[in-house]
C-alpha cells in the first residue's frame, strides 16, 4: 500500500509500504477514507533530521473498518469511524479521569509504525480508540468529521482547560486552523470578546465567520499594548495560546488578566520559559494546556457537527489525493493553503 | 518610634524612625500589637544588597486603630484589626474578581516606607485592606488570627487555586510554616491522602498533627520516586509548593499526576523553568497559584480560627520582643525555629 514518509526536513514522499496486520487482539484495520496535514507536521517538515528508513507521517483520519482482533467488541468490520491523533484504552485511570492522551496503554499516530497519512492504518485499542459515525451521515459532513480527530478538538481543549465561560473576554493566539478552532470553540462557550492575533487576512476573516470580535494583526510588545488598550487595560480572561513558539507564549502572558489562564495547545518547540514573579507568578496567572485529550469529547462534539451547531471542516480550504501529499506539505508551509484533506 | 530595617544581607536592626503620619483620607495608623518574620523575609536576608538607608521589613500584623484618615468608615480608632501582607481597595476589577494583591490601588508591606516589624504601621486604603477583629477575642486567639495576614491564608490560597478537593491525593513541598499550613487547609478541603515532602522532624511532627498522612524526607530522584511509589505509580492530583527554589518546582512536576496541577506560593526565586512537553505539557499538568490573596479570604476564615475549627497559630514556637528580632531572623534561617511571633 502506499503511505507517507518524510525522510528529513521538507523532503515527504508517498512509497509503498507493507500492508498492516493484527498485532494485538485488540487492534483494528481501517481503511483510509479522510486524512489530513496538521499545522505540528510542520514541525518536521522544518527540522527532522536525516531519517533513512523513513519518518510515518499523519495523525488524523477517517476512515471504514476492515478487520478487527478477537478482542474488539464495540467497532465492527464495515464502520465508518473516527480516529483521534492518539490512542487509548478508554478505561484505565487516567483516561476515567479525562486525561486520554496519558492512557496507560495509549500512544501517539505520528511517528507510529502505523500513521494516517496512507491508504490503511493499524488501529491499537480499537475499542477505546475509534468512534463510530452513525450510518448514512451525509460525505458532505465527512471534513466537519474528520476535525474531530484533531484540529477542533484541540481548539476546544484550549478553551476547556481554560475555562472559557460566558461573557469572558478570551485572546486566541494564532490564526491557523487550531487557533480558528479556538475561536469557534469559546464562541460556543459564551465568550463576550474574542480576540483573535493573527495577520493572514483570509485566515482571519475566517476567523470573524467563527466568532471572533477584534483582529490584532500586530505582534511582540505592539500586539500586547492593542488587546491590553481593547479590554480597557485590564488583560483577558483566557488566552488560548495554538502556536507552540516562545514568542507566543510571551505575548500570552503579556495580555493575560491578573487571575487569568493561558491554555497551550501548539506544542512547544521550547522546554524553558518564563514563569516567575514577572510572567505568570506576580499577576496570579494560571498556565494550562497539553495534547487535546479529543477522545474524552468526541461524543459530545459529534452530534454537534451532525446538527449543524458547529461546521469546523471549513478550516480545509484544499482537497488533494495522497499521491500529491508532498504539495500539501508545500502549500501550508508556504501559507497558502489553510489546511488540506487528503483523500487515500 | 521602633522599626525593623535591614542593612545588607544578614544584618537586621531595629532603629529609631520618625512616627507614620496620614497621607491620604483612605490612610489608617495602627499600633502594632502582633508581628512575625515571614519565610520569605529570608530572601532579602540571604541576598540583600548593601542598602545604606535601611530597607524596611515585616508584612503580617495585628494592631489597634490609633487615627484614620477622613474618608475611612469601616474601620474605626481603638478596633482591632488585621492587617493583610498587601492593601487594597477592595472595590476595584481585580479586587472584585478576588485577586486582591493586583489591586489598582494596591501595594505590597514589605520594603514599603512603613512595614509591619515596628511599633506603629501607616494602612493604605484602610477600609479595604484591614479587617476587624471582634471586641472581646480572647488573647489566646490572636496568634491564630495573625496567620490570616499571611501564612495560613498563604497555604490555604495554593490549596484553593491548585483546587484540592474530597478524596485527592496531595503532595506539599517544603515543611516550612506556609507548607503547614497548606496541610492544614488541605485536610480541612477533604484531602483523602496529604504526602508532605519535608526533613525536619520536629516541623513534620506537627504536619502529621495538621494532617499528614506520609512524610518523604529524601528529595530530587529519590524524593520523586517515593511519592510515585506512594501514588501506585500515578501521582498527586494536586501539588502544593511552598518554597520558591527551583529544585521544588523541578519536584513538583516530578510527582503531579497527567491532568494534575501544581499551585505556587513559594515567592519564585528563579523566573525560568521548564514547562514544555517533558515537564508540564506532555501530561496536560496545569501550573497556577501566586502572591496569597489573603484578604479574600479572611472572613471566611476568621470564624473558624474563633471556632476553633483550625488551630493555624500553632506554627509559632518562639517569642520575642521587638528588640530582639535579629536573633528572630537568626532562628528561623539556622532553623532552630520554625516561625517566631513578635511583641513590638
Amino acid at each position: 500500500m502506499r503511505a507517507t514518509l518524510m525522510f528529513t526536513a521538507g523532503d515527504v514522499r508517498v512509497v509503498e509500504v507493507p500492508e498492516p496486520t493484527l498485532q494485538r487482539p485488540t487492534d483494528a484495520i481501517i481503511r483510509v477514507t479522510y486524512a489530513c496535514v496538521c499545522g505540528s507536521d510542520l514541525h518536521p517538515y522544518h527540522s527532522l533530521e536525516e531519517t533513512p528508513g523513513g519518518r510515518r507521517m499523519g495523525h488524523e483520519a477517517i476512515g471504514v473498518v476492515e478487520q478487527v482482533g478477537s478482542s474488539v467488541e464495540h467497532v465492527r468490520v464495515g464502520d465508518t469511524v473516527i480516529v483521534p491523533f492518539a490512542w487509548s484504552d478508554n478505561t484505565c485511570t487516567f483516561c476515567r479521569d479525562g486525561v486520554t492522551t496519558s492512557c496507560l496503554h495509549g500512544g501517539f499516530f505520528d511517528g507510529a509504525p502505523s500513521a494516517t497519512q496512507a491508504e490503511k492504518l493499524l488501529v491499537p485499542q480499537a475499542d477505546g480508540t475509534a468512534v463510530v459515525i452513525p450510518e448514512g451521515t451525509e460525505e458532505s459532513l465527512m471534513p466537519s468529521l474528520l476535525t474531530l480527530s484533531d484540529v477542533y478538538l484541540t481548539g476546544y481543549h484550549a478553551a476547556r482547560t481554560g475555562g472559557v465561560a460566558t461573557g469572558h473576554t478570551v485572546v486566541v493566539i494564532g490564526d491557523g486552523a487550531v487557533g480558528l478552532s479556538a475561536v469557534l470553540a469559546s464562541r460556543l462557550m459564551g465568550a463576550a470578546t474574542i480576540i483573535l492575533m493573527g495577520r493572514h487576512e483570509d485566515r482571519t476573516a475566517l476567523g470573524r465567520e467563527f466568532g471572533a470580535t477584534h483582529i490584532v494583526a500586530e505582534r511582540g510588545a505592539e500586539g500586547i499594548a492593542q488587546v491590553i488598550e481593547i479590554t480597557g487595560g485590564e488583560g483577558a480572561h483566557v488566552v488560548l495560546e495554538a502556536v507552540g513558539h516562545l514568542p507566543a507564549y510571551e505575548q500570552a502572558y503579556g495580555v493575560v488578566r491578573p487571575g487569568g489562564t493561558i491554555s497551550r495547545v501548539g506544542v512547544p518547540q521550547y522546554e524553558e520559559a518564563p514563569v516567575g514573579f514577572r510572567s505568570l507568578f506576580g499577576k496570579n496567572a494560571t498556565l494550562t494546556g497539553g495534547p487535546a485529550t479529543v477522545r474524552a469529547y468526541i461524543e459530545a462534539a459529534l452530534p454537534q457537527v451532525l446538527d449543524g451547531t458547529i461546521d469546523p471542516g471549513r478550516v480545509f480550504d484544499r482537497e488533494l489525493p495522497l499521491d500529491e501529499i508532498a504539495e500539501a506539505y508545500r502549500l501550508m508551509d508556504s501559507r497558502e493553503a489553510l489546511k488540506v484533506l487528503i483523500r487515500p
